[in-house]
Formats: C-alpha cells, structure tokens, sequence
C-alpha cells in the first residue's frame, strides 16, 4: 500500500490539468501505433505522435491509436488535441495512481483499468500494478498503457487474423474486446495467490515458522492491494453493461455482462481470500500455542520424574552420623528400587492422564 | 477454492464465444435424451445431437432436452443452433466456472446453477461442484449437465408417472421442477455439515488436538467454498420469483416464491456455520491456553514442593567440619520430619489457592 | 443448528405439495376447536375435520379455527379445503423447518411464526422452536400449532371474557392479537438469555474453567439460533405494518406499528447478546493467559532463590581434600548466613521488579 | 443489557393499550406544570390532572405541559384525554423499555427519546438510561419525564427570560429545543467515556491487571448499551428533519438539520469507542503474552545457567576412591573457576542471544 | 477521539445560535482578506471587519473573503451581516467541533471541511485537526479558518499569477480550487501514516516489544480518527459533484468528479490501513506465542539433559557403605562416559524431534 500514494503529495498545490506524472513505474519513451479496420481489411502502422492527426485522415473505419511509455508528455497532449479529449483526462492518463473508473464525457468514455504483475524486490517476489487509460468515441478506441501490455496483444492478433466478430463489429466491440483481455489477465494472479495459499496452508499444518507469519502477512497485503485496486471495477463494469451509453450497441452490451459475471467471481475470490488468511493467522496462533502446551507437559513430566528421585540421593548423601539403612548391605539397591517403582509409577500417571 | 479458477487462466486471450472447457471436472462423452409430453402422455428417447432438429419437429407439447457430459462441443453447438442460442449461453455453458445467474435473452432464460457432491481426495473427502445449466423457453427446457445428474432422477419419474400438476402445466413448471429439485438437493450437504459441526464440537470440548484444528479449518474452507457458490443464488432466484419474465405464469411464481424461501434459509444456514466455527477456532485455542496453564501449575506445584527439601538435604550433605546435628542420633529424624511438615504445608498453601 | 434441517433432506426429491410432516417435533393427534363471535357474544366448540364446513356455515360474525397437534394429516387437509388454501400453504404449515414469513394469497394472508421454549436434554437445557402458522381471511382467522400453544391462551380469555376492542374489532384485530401475544413470548426468552449472560460474566471474572467456555459457546449457539430464527421476522412484521394488504384496517396498523418496534427491540437485543458473547471469549482467553503469566512467576521465583542456594551446599559438599572453609569452626554458620543474605536480596529484586 | 428487558415479560398476555408501568426506575408521584406563551409573555402553573383542561381552555398561545414521575396512571390518562391522544401512546409513555422512535399521528407527532445518566450500584458506577415522551401538537407540546429531567431545564429559563427566537416561534421550535437540549446532554456521557477510555489505555499500557480486564468489558458493555439506545435515534431525527411532517415550519427544519449532525457525530463517537475497546482488548492479550515471553526468558536463564554448575558439584560430590583432582591441592579452585568462566559464558551468549 | 468532545458539553443548555467557540485550538485574534478579481486583473487587501461591506462595494467581479483565527467573535458576525448568512452557519464557523458537511441555504452553499496536522504533545506526535469552513455565493467566497490555512495558499499563488483557468473562470471554480488543494493536502497525511506503517512492519518482524504494541494502538487512533473525520466528506463531495446546486457549473462539475475521485481514493487508503493494523496486532501475538515457545523448548532440553545427570552424581554421592563400583579404580570414568553417553543421546533424540 505504502508505494502507492508516495509520490501524490508531490503534486498537492498544482492547479488542476497540470500534466506531472504520478506514480512509481517510469514509463519510458512513448511508441504510439494506429491500426485501422473495416470489413475489408486492416492496416497498422507506428506513427508519431506529430503525424497522427494526419494519419487519422487517412485512415478508414475504425481506429485504435494505442501509445505505450508515459514518458513523453508532448504525445499524449497532440493524442489529447487529436481527438478533442478534456484536460483531465490527459490529467488522469498521465496520473498512473488513479482508481479503476468510468467517465462519461458525451463524445467519449474515459475508463481507467489496472493491471498486475510481480517484480522482484529483493528475495521477495512484490505485486506491482500498472494503468491502462482507453478512450471509446464514435470510431475510435485510444490505449494508454504504461509498458508493452502483454495482455491486449491477443486482441491484436484477432484483429490482424481478421477472423471473428472483432474485424466486422464497431469501436464498441473492441473497446469490449480489449476490457475482456484484461480482465481475464487477473485469473493469472488469481491463480498465482490460490497457489500460494495452497502452499501456505500445508506449510502452517506441518511446520508453522515465523517465516509462515511474514508469508501470511504478505499475502494478506497482496489481498488488500487487489480488493482495493479492484473493489472499483466493479461498479466500472456494471455501468457499463446496463448500458447507460449509446456508444454501446445491445450486442456488445450481452458480451460485457459476461465480462461483468467474470468481474463479480474475480472479486469474490479476494473476498474468500481474506476470509482464509484471517483464519490462517488463527490456526498460526494455535499451532503455536498447542506446541508450547506440548513442550510443557514434556518439561513437566521431566520434572515431576526427575525431582523426587533427586531429593532421595539428597537424603542418602546427608552426612547425619545414624542415618538408618546406610550401612545395610541391600540399603543401595532397596533405594534404587524404590527410585525405579516412583519413577514407573510416575509414568504410569502421566499415561493415565493422557500426558504422554 | 484454489481449484477454481485454476484452469480459467488458460482461456486468457481468446475470443470471446470460444468453447473451451474450463473446469476440474471432465464430463466425457455426451449423452442426450428427449422427453416430449403433453395431458396425454409421455414419450421419451434417447438422440443423437444430429438427429435432434429432426426430431424436435415430430415432438408434440412440451419439450425437455437433457445432455450430461460436456466432452463433445459439437453436441452442444448443434443443441444451440436447433434452438437458436445465443454463442455466449453455448460459451457459458462449457466453462464449467461460472457463478450461478440468470440472465435473460428475451426468448429464452439461461440460468446456471451448481451442485454438490464430496469425493474422495487421498485422506480425505473433498467438497466439489458441478454446474448444470438450464434453458427455458416458450415450449422447452434444456438442461446440460457434466454429470448423470441424480438430483433430476426424481422430475423426471414423476413426468413418467403422468401425475401431479407438472404433466398438465407448462415449460415453466417443469423449470421450477427442476430448480426446486436442486435447491432440495443442498439439504443433503447442509446435513453433512451439520454433523461435521456437531462431531467436531464434541471433539473440542472433549480432547483438542492439532488434527481438529486441521478439521476446522477444513470446515471453514467448505464454508467458505458454499457461501461463495449459493450466494449468488439468492438474487437468481429472487429474480425468477419477481416475475420479471413473462415466460413464467402466476401460479409458477408461487412455487417459486417457495424455493426462494429454501434458499434464503440454506444461505443462512451456511452463515450460521461461519459464525460457528469462528467460535470453533476461539474455544479451541482458550481450551489449549487452559491446559497450558492447568500443566504450568502441576509445574509450579512440583517444583515449589522439591525444591526446599532438596536444598535441605544439601545443607546436611555438606562436608563442614562443625555442622550441628549429625552428630545427635534423632538428627537425622527431625530433618526428614520439618521435610515432611514443609511438603504438608506447601500443599496446604496450594489448596487454600485452589491450585490444586 | 444441527437439529434443523436435519430432516429436510427426506424430502428432497418428492413433488411440491406433498404433505410431508418435516421438523423434529411430533405434534401428535390433531385437536381443532372453532371459536365465532361479534359484538353480542363468543361461542366456542372442539371440533372434528370433517365436521368442521357444516360448522362454519352455522357460526356468525369472525371465526377462529385453531389446530394444534399436526399428527393428522387430513384434518390440515379438510381445513384446507374449507377455506380454499392453496396446496402450497398446507404443504408449509406442515412442514415445520420453515423460516418467519409472509405470503399474501390475495383472499388471505399466510403468515408463519416461530415459537421457543426449553427443553432438556440430558444435563443440559436446549433450546428449541415450535413453528404457529396463521392463515387471515376476510371472516376468519386459522391458526396451525405443533403444540398446545399456551402463548395464545391470553388471547382466547380475553375473547371470552367479551371486553376490550377485540370483541369489537375484526379477524384483523385478532390476527394482530395473537402475533403479539407471539412475540411478547419472546421477551420471556430474552431474559432467560440475559439471566445466562449475568451470571455466566460473574463467574468468568470469578474463576474461568473449562467449563465456563462450553457455557459461553451454548449461548453464543443459542444466540445464532434465535438471530437466525428471528431475523426474518423484522421484514414480516415490517410488511404487516406497511399496510400492503386491504385485510388490514387503519387502525389495526397503529397497533402493528407497535408490534413492530417489539420486534426492532428484540433484535437488537440479540445483536447485543452476540457483542457480548464474542467479549466473553476474549475475556477468558486473557484470564487464562493471565493466569499463567501470574503462575509463571511463582515458578520463576522459587527457581531463582532455590537454585543458587542448592549450588552452594553442592560446593560445600564436593570431596576435595582441601577446601577452603570446612575445617573452620564456623564456616557452616558464614555459609548459611550467605544463603539467607542471597535469599533475602532475591526477595527482595523481585518484589522491586513488582513481581510480587 | 440485562436489566433492560426484565420487566417487560411480566407484560406478555395483556391486552394491548393496558397501561402497565414496564421498567426498571419508579417515577414516583406524578408533577405536572403548564406553561404557556405568545410573543407578550410567560404564564407557569403548577396543575392537577383534573383541573388540567379547565387551565387549558384559558392559555393563550403556545402551551407546554410538562409531567415527571409516572407513578400515577390517573394523571396521564386525563392529560391524553384533554389532548386527544391514542391509547397506544399513553401504554408507550407507561412502558419506559421503549426504542427511541416518532410516530406520526396526523394531528401531533409522538417521539420517544432517551436520557442517560449514572447511579451507583454497589462499588461501581452503572450507566442507565430514562425515557423522556414528547408529543408535539398544533399549539401545544407535552413532555413526559421518569423524573425531574434536568435536561429541559435551560430550556424553561430561556423561555422565562423571553429573549431569543424561542419566545416568537411556534410550538415546533419549542419542541425543536427540546430535542435539542436532549441531544445536547448526550455530550456529557459521551465525554465521560472518552476519559474512561484514555485512563483505561493509561492503565493498559502501564500495568495491565485483571481488574483492567473487567474495566474494558464494563466500558465494552455501556458502549453497546448507548449504541443500541442512541442507534433508532438517527431514524428519529432524520426523519423529522427530512420535514415529513408539516408540524414543522421550514426555519425550524434548518435547525432539526443541526441537531441531526450532532447526532451523527454521537453515533460516530460510539462507533469508534467501539473499536478502540476492541483494540484494548487485543492490547491486553498482547501485553500479558509479552509479559509472560519475559519471564520465561529470566527463567530459562537462571536455568541454564545454575543446571551445569549444580552438576559439576555432584560430580565432585560423588564418593568414588578414585576420583582424580580431589586430592590436588588447586583441585577445588580449578573447578571453581570452571565454574566461573561456563556461567560467564553462558550470560555472554544470552546477551548476544539478545536475551538478556 | 478522547478531546474531539471535550469542550462540547460546555455548550449544552445554551440557545441555538449562541456564538460560542467549541474546540481545543485557539484561533487568536482574526485577520481578514479580501481579494477581487475577474478577467482583467486581481486586488488584493487587507481589511477590518467593519470596513469590510464598504469594501465589497467597491469589489468588481469575484470576491474571496478569507479570516483566519476564530478568537474574535465581531468580525464573523460583521461577515455574516454583511453577506446575509442564516444564524445557524455563523454557529457552526464558531464551532469546530463540526463534521465535514454540505448545507444548501438556497443562494449559498455552506461547506465544512476539515484539515490535519502534527503537533508535538511530550515525547509523541500527536494528529489533531482543523475546522475550514467555505462559503460559496454567487459572486463570492468566504473561507474562515482556525490558523494560516497554509493549504490555500498555492490556490491564491495562483490567483496571483492571473494563469490558468482559475482567473477566468466564476466563483464555483473558486471554490473548487479551494476543496481540491484541501483534498490534496490529505495526500501528505496518508503518506506520512504509509511510512509508519512500513516502519512498524519491519520492525514488527524484527523485534517485536511492547513498545511496538503501543504504535501499533496509536496507529490504530489515528486511523479511526481519520476515518471519523474523513468518512463524511465521501458524502459531501458526492453531493457537490451530483450538481445538486445551480451555483456550479457543468465544467466545474467535472473537476468536481475529479475530487469525488481523490476523496475515494483516500477513503479506501484509511480503510485497508485499518485492515493492516488489525493484522499487525495478530502478527504481533504471534511472534510473542512463538518466542516463548521457542524460549520453553530451550528450557525443557536443557532442563531434561542436566536433570538426569545430576540424578546419577546424587546416586553416587551417597553415603551407602556397600556402593557398587566406588571402590573400582575405573568406576568414576565409567560413570562419566555413561552420562557422556545420556546427553549425546538425548541432543540426538531433540535434534530428531527438530527441537533444535
């Protein structure tokens, strides 16, 4: 959680539409791509963010300019001119710690989503997220991505194939498309936390360590960083699937509930989560507290055997001139006996109290 | 839980409308029946997915197909184009990881609902589900299945039968049927639980050992695991009994209102559990403290009482010179008896604090 | 919990309507009695199922038809018949693991009711529900007991003795008699569970045994069972109130109004005992530990003044030929003189330490 | 909590509108006052119920009839005679084991409120509430008090002093104040609480004990107890500000919105006292937990350390012939300063242990 | 929460409308500036309460009226005349005891909002907050704050400069300015709280004392005293940015959103931070239990190697005159090698069980 209102104070003071990067990835460099379709085909090319609005011009049908790396403020602000957008939206796309959103600005939908990875912070393996702005107008589809964005190059793909509903529906069916690739890209960190908590729960059961308290921890943290970055999404895809914009045909509107439902099991699987590290923590404590018990019964048998047998060799050693049975040839063995039957005896209790 | 979205992330980046099977549970091969009835009788057969348009056209009144065994996505498809299915209701219906909903495609309804069953994993039983799907329309239902689907035996016997009000009622009826059959059948894993539940308090109270431990949080997991199954079923139904569909008749939604009630009390049920066994998990660990601390003051006790005599007899075993007593002959006497009078009194003191 | 779905899975399976008697409780025979009045006087009569439609016809003004015992399925059934019950009504008064609802037929009102009493079971006293079903009419009200149903007796002395608004009044006014009779039966429960909750809090800050936490975990079981037994009523006596049926008059509702506020306060209260269950078990979690930490530093105490002690009479018992002290005519006495100044500063360390 | 419905079974089988006194504070003899005002001045009088409506027909203006004590039904069966109210209101004003809660009754509004204060109950301070009845009429308003409701008190003296808007306002503001009077008095519990609660955390920090333990749960239960008072206290009020009733003039709903945000702000207070309760609760565990890990620690040290010793003695103790160093001269003062260094080195590795 | 209604009761029993400060901070005496600008330029003054309405004469286009400390009654009641505010506003200027709130009196709307701060009370920093409340007006804004309100002072800088939007934009976009630099400043609280709570983990896992325990509660205080005050300000800048008022305009209501959002954001910061703190105090718990486990096996393996040992050197330091073995010349070190031998064993036998 820490990281990721760090760098927001730093703008407290601006006024509102300065354009100042927040967030803690570095976008690097802006590449941008136009890919335009229609029925009859698709055309892509890499063009610059000076040349697009001529490039535009050009293009037929549908199009999706698609800009990776935040780097280069003067991009997004020509995208920005280009396509008529509101100052707060370059605001919000270039503000990468902005919440999961919808907003509808008549022309266009601004929708902010996040992404998620791991990167390697030290030995430690850390959940990062990463923002990913798109903007649907009457026929075009605009992608702000902070990285490559592994997950909307399936979309492209199908694009390319031109086979599919994809090639021959509107900007609306893209825009569904793309929401659709990155929402299934959360089952991978779904799995990714089942498995560690799989892994957790057999660890805490054989051999609880305070190294399974740190883990637990940490995958509770995870658990409250995805509730949170993704607890918005769903009001985000509701909205969007009772259809409140026109933009949306009523085809793309069944597909997008569908999109909802997973939205909805997504969610729920964090909520069980948390239900489950909750009760990890619990089960964590009683382990620990049922080994101690353990422990002290051990110390306490040890104890209660050991003491008595001691106190008799005590008595024996006393050096009292008349001290009965210590010059009785048996004496010695008679008192071992005796130490051997208290001792047995012992035992026997402990058994019949269920101690050993 | 980890199961379930285990395969999900396979479908990451596919077309939508795909039929991939997502889920643990293979179906195998497909089998389809026909039944076909109206106030005369009941005719039913068994088809093949490519002979069923055909036969669909000679059937008279209403019309219920069933397929368990989602091995064969032909079946399915050809199933759908015979009743013009939408490619989502078919994409649905193979992803065996959907949460139980309804959704409304004007002609037809599509609801999915889940069973339960346990089976059989190394040790010990595990909790899993299996998705059916229905689909009513004006004059049919179609039900698929991943498995023979006992829970339908009984609907089915009595369409045979030709008695009761479902062979002279509509689709709708027949629906119902169908749902309240399922509701019916989580009774039986409600059971299950209950039992597990009264057993394990038992145990508690009785003997706590890690191994109960482990069965709580078994518990708590299937809990867990239910909740987020049935939850959902709650507005399935509930907006099945508003009647916002035409395709149910007045005298149905009474009966439906009936299984509404069902589910509200089985979620109930399963949020009572929850809060049983958080209070599971809190006696288990107060019951360990309490042995602790029994075995502590067993501890305490031994060692109060050893402890002095031990040091006494020491003191005589030192190998001073001049030490006043050994040399009488009762020395040795009165030692043992001021050790016997010390041991009485520490025991005295111990009762009088009402440890012992 | 377990008890109450315990048999509801035999049920599982049979077709809607059936009349299967589910529910732990054996109403055993069936008694009815007819009760008419207006504002000139109350006849009352114990009647047989059949007889009861030739009985109607002759009685004047509201009817009151009280069945309790529900061993006799057809007298319900007849009853039924009488005053033209849909089947599901009969097939839910029978049936007696229902929730609190409410139904509206249109012609009447169906409302179902749970009563709680105590009963013994082996050392124990548990609780149990007996479900009162009340079926209101223009003319009449029904009511459906599984046993005698001494909660109603008020109502029926007070119909008899003539006075007061009820003779006066309609069904309506009865029916909202005796749900409040019902409900003001539950305060006698609440102060039951106060009671438990009083003395249960003495004897926890007094001396917590194990046995205190099976108490804490009865109640807290008998607190899920009432929230969930009551819970549902708030919406039934909510609805009521509201005023949605014609059935009611205007002025019946100020007096439902008021039923409803029992209700509200009644909830709460359970809301409260669970507050306060939960605080139960952290407080004897913390006497417990508490405890030990007190028993522990008894232990830790007499360890650290004995052991030094029985260190020195060990050096003082070693056979080296020459050591220092032993031939010296009061080296016994400087040596337990030693013991007695370490014994003494031991003290007095741990009473600075306050741990005495 | 427990008292708070103890009385109130003694109720269950009378007759609605029966006026039976339900609660745990007497009122004694009933007082009743009448004072009455227009913008020209104050007219007070002590009354008698009977001659009440004669005093009333000759007021002038705005009338305010004031009664504490409920001992007397007479009194408050004629003062709802002379104003017209429902018999369901008086039973209310009787039954002081009510929820705060407004009933409108077309002609005047009839709100329940409560009063907080402490008695003493052996040697604790115990919180218990009153009941404070105000019905608002056209140009009147009654107010029923337990007892002399030092509460209203600054609201007679403002309205003698007649200065300030209360004077000229209608009896909607006069009710206002008094509303708000009460509200206003809930500040000093709430302020008692607070103080209780940073001593407790004082305490808790500094040396938990038992009676800390106590301490939290009586301030855990007198939290629940306000909230569940003061919980129906914001439908109360929201409801009157939402001007629902046209009693109120629009001028004195802008200051029934004041009082309903200081009411919030109570409820807020409550709300956190909760938590931060629960919190010391885990503060308390935690401290004790710690506290035992100490001595523990010191325990094991002092073990550790004297065990090796106490056995080097006993095996120079033992009465072998041959046993080598016990005839060499240095023999003791080499085994002494073994002695010597093994505890030494033992207190290093506990410090560097950081045990010590 | 302790001093958030200390002064509070001081004002119960006082007429509504009463200018009396509430709260802990003293405002000092009150310093007023006015600032007037529109499209053509800004003036910028300094003026007394009195001259203030002569001023506002004179003022042409926007006017932004700002007083800071609350100590001097006369100026607020002078600003309040002269902009025609409703008694019940100036009240709540003065009393900043007020939770963060929206209230519509028609031709202005009146905002509370709160800011935070650290101060230093003794060795610990202590959050305490601040009361700014915000007038807008057709033409004007008035702001009143407890001291300097060094959070607006970016919006002014702004004015200054004569750039942005800010200057050509109508009084609402003012105000906008204002709450979105107050909503920023939250930025640098969160942040602060993010930093201690990394802090407290690491050193959680590290060391864990009881002064941890104690940042862990005021963690915990500040986050429910956040939470408090926050918690409010969700609905008040929902409402603002729904356009309920006509005093903003459609471009403003964007920018609006835009806060709606930032104010989200924060909530749910506060929100998991409080899930964080719950889980800090489990993690700590369990270190605890876990360290003392640990310490306890020590203490059981030492005490099981040594007491045993000891045992044998008492056997054979006793004074029997028929001993086995005493005489032999081999029997010391036959007795050495078996104890040799005994603790070998008894360090395999924990170091099997994995105790060490």
């Amino acid at each position: 959680m820490a990281s990721h209102s760090r760098k927001r104070s730093t703008k407290a003071g601006l006024p509102p539409g300065t354009l100042v990067h927040i967030g803690t990835k570095k976008g690097g460099a802006s590449r941008i791509t136009l890919l335009d379709y229609d029925a009859n085909g698709v055309r892509e090319s890499e063009v610059t963010a000076a040349g697009l609005s001529e490039k535009i011009k050009l293009a037929r049908g549908i199009k999706w300019v698609n800009l990776h790396g935040l780097g280069d403020i003067n991009s997004i602000e020509q995208i920005g001119a280009c396509f008529n957008l509101h100052p707060l939206v370059l605001e919000d796309i270039f503000n990468t710690e902005q919440r999961a959103k919808l907003e509808d600005y008549g022309d266009y939908l601004y929708v902010v989503l996040k992404t998620f990875g791991y990167e390697t912070a030290g030995a430690e393996q850390r959940i990062y997220s990463e923002q990913i702005s798109l903007v649907l107008g009457k026929n075009f589809v605009l992608s702000f991505l902070e990285t490559d964005g592994i997950q909307l190059h399936s979309v492209r793909d199908r694009l390319r194939s031109g086979k599919g509903q994809i090639a021959k529906s509107g900007a609306d069916f893209l825009m569904y498309s793309l929401i659709d690739a990155i929402v299934d890209s959360y089952f991978v960190i779904l799995e990714r936390l089942d498995e560690k908590t799989e892994a957790l729960e057999t660890e805490l059961i054989a051999r609880p360590q305070p190294s399974t308290l740190q883990s637990i921890h940490r995958l509770k943290r995870e658990g409250v960083f995805l509730r949170r970055a993704l607890w918005p999404l769903r009001e985000v895809i509701s909205s969007l699937q009772r259809g409140d914009s026109p933009l949306f045909s009523r085809n793309t509107l069944l597909y997008l509930r569908d999109v909802y439902d997973h939205t909805i099991h997504i969610i729920e699987s964090i909520e069980s989560l948390r239900d489950l590290t909750a009760g990890m923590l619990d089960i964590y404590i009683s382990s620990v507290s049922f080994r101690t018990s353990t422990v002290m019964k051990v110390l306490t048998v040890i104890t209660t055997i050991f003491m008595p047998l001691t106190l008799i060799t005590g008595i024996f050693g006393m050096n009292f001139k008349y001290l009965p049975g210590l010059e009785w040839d048996l004496g010695f063995f008679v008192v071992l006996g005796a130490m051997t039957v208290i001792s047995a005896g012992m035992l026997l209790l402990f058994r019949w109290k269920k101690w050993l």
